[in-house]
Parts: structure tokens; sequence; C-alpha cells
């Protein structure tokens, strides 16, 4: 079957002059995950995992995909004639590399342009430079082969009132267009559906995981034209758009809109969002100055309202992590419980909080060694028992109308290691220890990220990513511009701290085929104290889980850990047991009793 | 007197077309110290204070100088009808802003333009820029008027064998010019005299404190032209030189020399590191790549025989301050001892040691509130009188054959407030914490530098300077690229932490008007383990001498905290006791004695 689509797929390459084909698994605006439509590259390989490239040749086809996915992708390629490239493994080049020493001068390589992202399309360009290559970017060559393709997500959009969004989006409009301005711009072309989202107060569901409708939005001095699918939008967003100047349009003309459009002025466009078929669009038509999007910084600034209701929905959504821990660790060892289903057990609790809407990532529940790896995605065929013994690392988070949620705790199932304990003491004394620090204004993630790491770094262990995130409003649970980490890699951004920045605060430690272990909170930043010396700022917590008392070994702690951790318990209780039951309440009393320090 | 000096600059001025003249205070390689043929401000103003800048216009003369000097230049500029400019005040304009307001269209601003930094002078062109303004610069207009003017400094250069530098001027050399290869130049011009000397094994004293000569070099792919005063050049030199394709040039022909020379490829400079006048003429001449001196970066990282002459000579060096320390302590409020006085009791003590050169800088002794200037400069008629109350800050070091030493200890005399010790103790806390971080190779100054900060942060204090600076061998106290700093002005070099680079680690509490508090010692970074998460990097100290146990107080630290105090002490005692009399090494004893953590 897959033989017989790629045979299909050649032919149409050879009847367009294309000699090799990339499809990449994305959809038109780089989203976190994508839906069935997009899954061309599936449909074409029999590869179902959630990340791979293929790459069709005229006698070869080659599938990239990364660590998690090996077993699987062997399998499901089995007999399709596709050769399977281990991304990151020594001697395998990449997707660039593997082009520039395969192509021929002057030949011809396709992809739907709406798929890979202005960045990755330069890159190739740039790669590909001295050998001549024509891009055939403007069509959907392979997609159109695909017979009882599913349709495009079409969802109907929703309109936060105010009383959720706390901003009307005539205010925050105004705010963009004024930060345009300051860019020297006229216009700004948005592909970034989480940006646009928060600036229309519109949420969708057209991405699994992220409350977004598939959408445009392309800002001038007077309109904002909005490309949605025409069946997503309901009388009531016809009025909403009427009231705000927005001038809907369908989602399919944007490009030939874009290209259609006089311009007067400059088009302020983000290289790093927008996919590089309205990319090339734009830099052949208009004069565009290249800039983050205006609305990321002002969306990671949540105003007072997010910011309370985030309050209140952490709570119940550390509630029912509560009750899930209490759940395992009563049920473990009596009953079958795997990766998988405790990750159910754990979403369907989550589904009863009100105001739930989606899951905002797949949970990850990984067990002992599982652990390790950072990106685990327990699959059915291989998910792990979970016996009264060792860890299970859960990494989870919901979207409610209340907000966004991403919590992890590492959870003591049975015996662990004196090794296992240290280590867990040291990331719970990291995490407490950044959570709890005081620094002047100006500060970016880089000054502030070995609070969280020092613990680890003096025991010769490193956790080879960040060390927090922001996370957004009903929106994405991966925002920018702030982030927590000690390396940027050139040209990735650096922000200062503001106050009413939601970060993630996840130190880890990652012991190949041994453990894993990740403790997560979320805090807020706040303005502190103002003095001669400058503005102090602080953080605030907003989740309230306790931290597993059965791998804390207090030698690796000072009495100021302690303290904090027993400040923390001592919140985590009295924040929390009135969503509980009377036996979860006594289990959480006991779990969260302040403890001294060892002499 | 200075009325009339300034009349004839005037005519002078008239004479040239010159409007406005301007005379900093600076030689011709922007050296931390200027030699008395570097005076000419003095000679124009009668201010004899060591930072001032003065412009004299036809009906007007204007004296730029920063807070120390405020009271004494208003003194001497008494009667000399030149205005005061109290720098940083609220309203004061700074020069380029003055000059920006009260010069006309097309008139001419002249100064000697190997005294201005080209990054100064190009910062006044910018300012300037709409005004059509001429810069009269290849002249020493004002110098040249100067009667009975000091001549040049001029003293031998002496040449530093390889068993004190460590490496060979030719290793050296060709390290650097496969760096100007790498920046795709064929040539380098270097005015920096401290990377000068480090380049060619050479040290001289035409600079107080920095063991330079005054002098330039040009480096092709073959010859490395040396512009030095020829009575500086002995034979032993000339024999060197010949060695080392050394060609030996006047001082006073560089700017001829680089006019006329036929250059072949670029020429690297450092903007930051040349005068305005020898820019021009580059800029004109060559086509220049600008890069920093590759000489800086190589020079930071000091080779073993560096590093083992260093450890000895710090040690000899703590162990004056020991005794100074103790000398203080046993006399205080029995003999009158002045700011004054103990600096220079100290200074005595430092010259006794085997090799000793000059001092690094000249000794800070501020008592009291005194303590709260971070430069403050004890002047004779004002120096305060030290009795048994309070706390002296001491801040100093000294060249030897053996390297360049920096050292600030702050010593409790009497009665000190409660206040005052929670200060000390945080200062020591954060000192002692950084001195003992590990860390990943990559880490800069930025990711390390709330190790110090954090204590006092905690506490909304803050100290409004980096923690830590480079520290050169026999050279100038400081020297980059390394710092270790929050926040990197724009511009402003951040260097990855390497091994083998020496850094002051200084972090302070200064409360205006009651006290000052710092206590620096000098750290070298060393690599220690590797493993799979990278090559872990770590400090050893170079500086032991007591952190005055009187100022401490055990309530605002934590065991750790209590645990590397007292190891640090005890390294202090066993490694100085051997240089100390019976007497100092009682007392030591005591100061050294290992302490307990407040329950």
């Amino acid at each position: 079957m897959i033989r017989d689509r790629l045979t299909k797929l050649r032919g149409k390459m050879a009847e367009k002059g294309i000699d090799f084909y990339m499809v990449p698994t994305s959809d038109f605006h780089g989203s976190e995950y994508v839906d069935d439509f997009f899954k061309v590259r599936e449909y074409f390989s029999g590869f179902t995992g959630s990340n791979g490239t293929l790459v069709v040749g005229c006698d070869m086809a080659g599938l990239w995909t990364d660590g998690r996915y090996f077993i699987q992708a062997e399998k499901e390629l089995e007999g399709t004639g596709i050769t399977l490239f281990r991304m990151l493994e020594e001697g395998v080049p990449d997707i660039p590399d593997f082009l520039k020493q395969n192509m021929k001068k002057g030949q011809t390589l396709g992809f739907d342009g709406r798929t890979v992202s202005c960045r990755d399309g330069k890159y190739l360009e740039k790669k590909l430079e001295g050998l001549d290559i024509r891009f055939s970017y403007e069509e959907d060559v392979a997609g159109e082969l695909w017979q009882e393709r599913p349709s495009l997500p079409k969802h109907e959009v929703m309109i936060l009132p105010e009383e959720i969004s706390g901003q009307s989006m005539e205010v925050k409009l105004s705010a963009v267009r004024n930060r345009i301005k300051a860019a020297g711009a006229n216009y700004l072309m948005l592909s970034k559906l989480d940006d646009l989202m928060w600036l229309m107060n519109i949420r969708g569901s057209d991405v699994a995981c992220n409350p977004v409708a598939l959408s445009y939005g392309f800002i001038t001095p007077e309109e904002l034209y909005f490309f949605i699918q025409l069946e997503e939008v309901t009388d009531d967003f016809r009025e909403y758009a009427v009231r705000n100047h927005i001038v809907i349009k369908d989602y399919k003309e944007v490009a030939e809109f874009l290209d259609g459009y006089d311009y007067e002025g400059k088009v302020l466009i983000d290289e790093g969002n927008i996919n590089y078929a309205l990319y090339k669009v734009l830099s052949e038509r208009a004069d565009c100055a290249r800039a983050s999007n205006p609305t990321e910084a002002l969306k990671a600034i949540k105003n007072k309202t997010e910011l309370s209701r985030m309050e209140e929905v952490y709570l119940e959504d550390s509630a029912v992590l509560i009750k899930f821990i209490y759940w395992l660790k009563k049920n473990v060892g009596k009953e079958k419980i795997t990766e998988i289903s405790a990750a159910e057990y754990l979403d369907r609790l989550r589904r009863k909080i009100d105001g739930f809407i989606d899951l905002s990532f797949p949970t990850i529940s990984a067990y002992k060694e599982n652990a390790a790896m950072m990106h685990y995605e327990a699959l059915p065929e291989s998910t792990k028992e979970i016996k009264a013994e060792g860890m299970l690392l859960v990494d989870s988070g919901g979207q409610y109308l209340g907000g966004t949620t991403d919590v992890t705790r590492t959870i003591v199932l049975g015996e662990i290691s004196p090794e296992e304990k240290k280590h867990f003491t040291k990331v719970a004394v990291g995490m407490l220890q950044l959570s709890d620090a005081r620094f002047l204004y100006g500060c970016t993630g880089r000054n502030l990220d070995i609070l969280a790491r020092q613990p680890l770094w003096d025991i010769g262990i490193d956790y080879k990513c960040g060390t927090g995130h922001g996370i957004g409003y009903i929106l994405n649970v991966h925002e920018g511009p702030q982030s927590i980490r000690w390396r940027f890699a050139p040209g990735m951004k650096e922000a200062v701290i503001e106050e009413g920045m939601v970060i993630s605060n996840e130190p880890g430690v990652y012991i190949e085929g041994s453990h894993g272990i990740r403790t997560e909170n979320v805090i807020v930043a706040n303005k502190g104290e103002k003095n001669a010396n400058g503005q102090f700022m602080y953080f605030d917590t907003l989740t309230f889980v306790p931290i597993d008392m059965e791998a804390i070994d207090t030698a690796y702690m000072q009495p100021i850990d302690v303290e904090r951790l027993n400040r923390y318990h001592a919140e985590v209780y009295r924040r929390t047991e009135k969503y509980l039951t009377e036996e979860e309440r006594a289990w959480l009393k006991e779990a969260t009793e302040p403890i001294e320090i060892q002499r």
C-alpha cells in the first residue's frame, strides 16, 4: 500500500519536474500538535509517530525521526522500502546535509511551503546555495494525492468575555499598533496562532491541546484582516467582528490576499513564526521589517484577571494531582496499573474540573528508567506496568477557562536507592531556591538559572535543557519570550523577567537506564520592594502539590532548604485541603508534615 | 597664574581658528594612571585631582570632575574663572552635551587626538554631527604652551626571562598571528600597553602602578615594529629585538610610520584600545578590521609558571595584610593613626616583599562612612583619624616579579552595630559561595554573579558594580575580557570563564553616610570533573587573609556557610603562618579559630 502511494507520488513528481520531495510533520503555523488533515507524512510512510519527515527521491525514500521512535519506526517502515534515518545518531546526516550530498546541480526540491517554517526554508536555501536548486513550494503535491484525506479541522471559535480575558481586544490592538509603529512599520503579519487568539480574545479548537483556531491575521492601521475557515465563524463572531473592525476573510485566501495587497510602508514579520510560503509572498511583494511579534511580549505579561483566575484553577488542578498521587500510592501493587492507565486515571480526574477544555499536552507518565528520557511517550504496545517499587514521573496539565496548567511530580511507589533520594532532594532544593529568589529588575532567566541548577552542578550532574518556559493563559503551555536557562543559542531570545510573567520551574535528574526525576512548579514574577538600589522582584507560586517526602534525604539540605520545604508544604495543605475528601485530607496532612533537619 | 595661562591658550586657539579646546586627563594609551608629563589639564586649571577634563572657549572655561573631587576642585578653581561642572549631578550636562549646546555651526573643536580614545572621539563626532564641526586633533596645542613641562617618563625596559613569563615571545607571537589571520587581517595595531608587554615579555615603568613602557606595536606577518622612546632601549633589549624580529622605532614616529606604510591586506584594530589620532590615520590609510585585540584573550589565560608564581606571591602579600591587620587592631586608639598613615604603614610592609616593584593601585583606606564611597581617596587635608570604633576598609595590592595582587578586607576596630554585622556577614557568605561554585564550562560571569549577590538581594541591598574583574600578571590590576557581573552594557564583552583566568571576587555593601564593607579574594578558574554532562569548572583561591570574625553574626549563616568560612580560615592559617612572628601567629590562630553555627 505504502509502495503504491510512493509510486503515485513519484509519478506526480516526474510530471512536475521535482527530483526530491519533502514531507514534514507540521501544520501551516508550526503548532506543537497537528490534526489528522496534516498527517501527509503518515499517509505516505505508514509511520505514525508524532515527529518525522519523509524525503522521497526517484529511487530512494527516507524517514527521519528521533530516538523515541526508532523501534516503532523500524516496525512500521518494514516492507515499505523506506530507509530509517536515526536523527542525532553518529554518522546520520540531517535532511539539509542529506540533500546537499544527494542532489545534483540544477535539480528541483519540492515541498508544501506552508508546512515548512521560514527559518527552515531559508536554512535549506543557504545549505543548497552552490547547487542552484529550484524550490517548488507553492503546491501540496503529496497531499493532493491523498484519497479520502480528512478535511481541515473546523470548530467554531469562542469569544472570551472580558471577565475571562481581563482586557478588551480594542485595548490590546491599540498597544500592538503602537509597537508596530515604533518598529517603523505600518502592518503586522500574524501567523502565530496563540498570539492571534490572545489579541482577539478568542479561542478555537483546531489544534490538540492548544485552544486555537487555524487562522492568520493581517493588521493594518485601520483594520484587522482575519483569515479563518468560514465554517468556524458564528453569528456572535460576525457581530464581534463588526464591533472590532475585523474583516473576515477565507483561510484559504491569505496568500492571494497578501500577494495582491497595495502596501504603503513596511510589514513587520516574525521570521521565527511564519511559514516559508507566506514569507516568500511577503518578502517578494512588500518591504519587510523583521522583529519578534509585538504580541508575544504583551501576551506574556498576564493581567490581573488572568492571574487571579490562574491562581484559582491551579489550586483545583493541584488538588486533582494530590488525589491522583493518593490513589496511586494506595493502589499500586494491589491492582494492575500501567504508565498509560495511570495517565488515563489522572486525565479523567482533570476532566471533571469546572471549565475543563482539553489537556494542555499529552500526559507524560514514565516509570523507573523510562523517566530518564525527557520526552518519553508511553506507547500502548510497550507501556510499563507500575509496581510497588521505584518512582513514577508524571508531567501533565490542563486547559481550563481559568488558564493553562503544567505540573510535574515524581512519585515514590516503594523502595528507592540512596542515590535516587540524593538526586530527588537536590532537585527539590534547587526548585525551591529558584522559587524563593529575590532579584533586581533587569534580570533575565540567564541570571537566575543557577539557583535551580547549582545543587546538581555541585555533584557533577546537569539536566540538558532549560529550567523554565513561559506558560500561556488558556493557550499554549509553552510560550515566550521569557525562559530560564543558563545558555542561549545564538539568535535565541533573552527577555527581562517582567511582573506578571508566568514561568515553569523544573529542574531534573536523568540517569540513563536507571531513573528520572523532575519536580515542576509554576511561578509568577512580582514586583517587591523598590528602594535606592532599584526595583526588587520575587516569585509567587501557583502550584501546590506535595513533594514526595519518601524521597527526601535531609542530609542534602541546609536549614533554609528545610524551612522552604516546610513553608511550601504548609501552603499546600492550607490551600488545597478544601478540595479533598476526608481520606485524602488525612493523607495530605501527613505528606506535608513539617520535617526537622538531621543534625 | 591660571588666568594668564588660559589667556595664552585662548590666543593660540584664535591663531589656529579653534573655538573650543578640550584637555582630558589621559596619556596616549588610556592608562589608568598618568605621568606628570600628561598633566596638561592640571597646568591650565590648577585642579590636581586624578579625574577631570577642562574645556576652554573664548569666553568660558569649565572643568568636569566626579563627586570625589567636588570640594577640592571648588577650592582649587577659586579665582581662576573656571566653572566647576559636577559630573552626574542632576541638570549638569556632560561634555558632548555641553559642546552640542554651546558650539555654533561650522566651528572648530580642538584637542590632542592622542589623549582622546577612539570611542570618545567617535562619540563626539556623532553627538556633534548636525553642527558641521571641524575637529582639530593633530596638535598638542595646549601642551606646547606649557613652560617647563616635565619630559615624558623614560625608564629602561626590563626583559622577563622565561622562568618568569612561562612562555617565549616567539610562541605568543605565533599564536597572535594565527588569530590575526583568522580574523581575516594581515596586521595588528597594538596600543594597549599591557597587551604589548605581555606579548613581548617585557615590562616598563612609565605608568604609576602599571609596569608598562609607553610604546606601540605594529605586527606584520614577518616583523613586529616596536615604537618606544629610544632612551628606554638597553643593549640587552637591542639584542633581544634582533633575536625576535623586533624592529625598534622611535615612539614619536608612530603616526608618521602608519601614515606612510604600504598595506597589503587588512589591519586589525581594537577601537576600544586605540587613541583617536592613530585611529584616524589608520582608518584613512588602511582597510581596517575591527575586533578585540587577540592578545587580550590570550593574556587572560595564565600559564602554569604565572599561576605558580602568583600562588606564592599571593601568600606573601596575604601575610603582609595579616601583619597589618594585627598591627592596626593592636595599636588603634593607642597611637594616632589616620586613613593615610595606615595605608602608608601597609605600603611599607608590602615594599619589603621580595620582588616588589610598585603598588598595583594607590591603597584605598576608608574609615567608617568614607568606606561607603566606592572610589574613596583619602586626601591629606581631610584624612580621617582612625579610632577604636567602627570599621576600616582597606583595598590594596602590589606589583611583584611574582605577579599582581589585589585584596580588600574590612577591619573591625571596636564597637559596630548589629546592622553592620548583618551586612558584613552577608558579604562574606556571598563571596565564599561564589568561590565555592561548581559550574559547567561555558558559563560567563553573568551566570555566576548571583552567587555572590544573592545574600544581599535577599535583604534588598545591591552593590552598584560588578562582582569581579580579571587581574594581570605583573601587569594591570584590571584586565579583561572576563568579568563577573549580572548585567552587561551594550557592547560590553561577555567572556566564557576559561581555565587559568584570574578573577577578583568582591561583593560589598555601601550605605551612604554610615558604613562600607567589601571583602575581596582573588580566585583562579580550573577544570574539574569531565563527564557525560560536560566539563565542570571550579575556582581555587589565591588570597589567604582572615575575614574579621568580630563582624560575623552566624544568625545569617547556614551550616554550609560556616563550613566554608571555617575551611577557608583553616587554609589561611596553614598557608601563611610561616611568614609571621610568634605574636602574629598567635593572633592569627585565634582569628581563624573555627566557629559553630548558632542553633
